[in-house]
């Protein structure tokens, strides 16, 4: 089970299109898609940077992962997200390694892709995201 | 002042020998560098990971920022590096725009190339460096 990239990394914000402008202002990045993930809870932003993206994600009500996130840490970075092949391998080699899945089966995350969450027990504290991208 | 790629996205980490054996246990994943970078009090390993990087951060005091990091914050992503070709244009058009610079000048980071960091305050609460690879 090897990821293929670093699909992207992902910045937990307040305001949008407040950090888009920034984002845009700073470091001339603008983005390639915006969209409502709902089952997410989460507005979000793909800016293409190289071969990966940096992802910015608002959250949609405060009790959604995201606002939880800003409620307790602030914004900030919120994860990464690594590309691979075939989600359902991947998650049938982390589950048999002993990781701690937060989904056990992959669900619909932005562009339509198939997504799961690795809970940040199973990696130094840090929340890893498998994006599956043929 | 067009970044050119997501140079790499660091985790800051109590154990590396241990969270290296996890990353190449859990996604297969193993470091092509390793080094002490005294001057930023880190050793660090540099996992590659599609076009970008995942870095692993151990303080090598606990006095360092990263060693103040793991006490304020405990383990987890720490910054992400965006990749430019010329680090002082980078900077000047950064200054000229109000970002707050934790390094006016370059100095030199891992693998000999020069890096500056942005300070959190300018994006979204994100320590941000800056990579020159030409």
């Amino acid at each position: 089970m090897l990821p293929l990239n670093l699909h992207h990394t992902a910045i937990a914000v307040r305001d949008l299109d407040g950090a888009l402008a920034e984002v845009k202002r700073l470091y001339g990045l603008e983005p390639v898609s915006r969209e409502r993930v709902e089952e997410q809870g989460v507005e979000e932003a793909m800016i293409p940077l190289g071969g990966s993206y940096l992802q910015l994600l608002m959250p949609l009500s405060a009790e959604s992962p995201v606002g939880l996130f800003l409620a307790g840490r602030g914004e900030g970075i919120h994860h990464m997200a690594l590309q691979v092949a075939d989600i359902e391998a991947a998650l049938a080699h982390l589950g048999a390694a002993g990781a701690e899945l937060v989904d056990t089966t992959p669900r619909i995350g932005g562009g339509g892709h198939r997504i799961a969450f690795v809970h940040p027990r199973s990696l130094a504290s840090t929340l890893v995201e498998l994006v599956e991208v043929e």
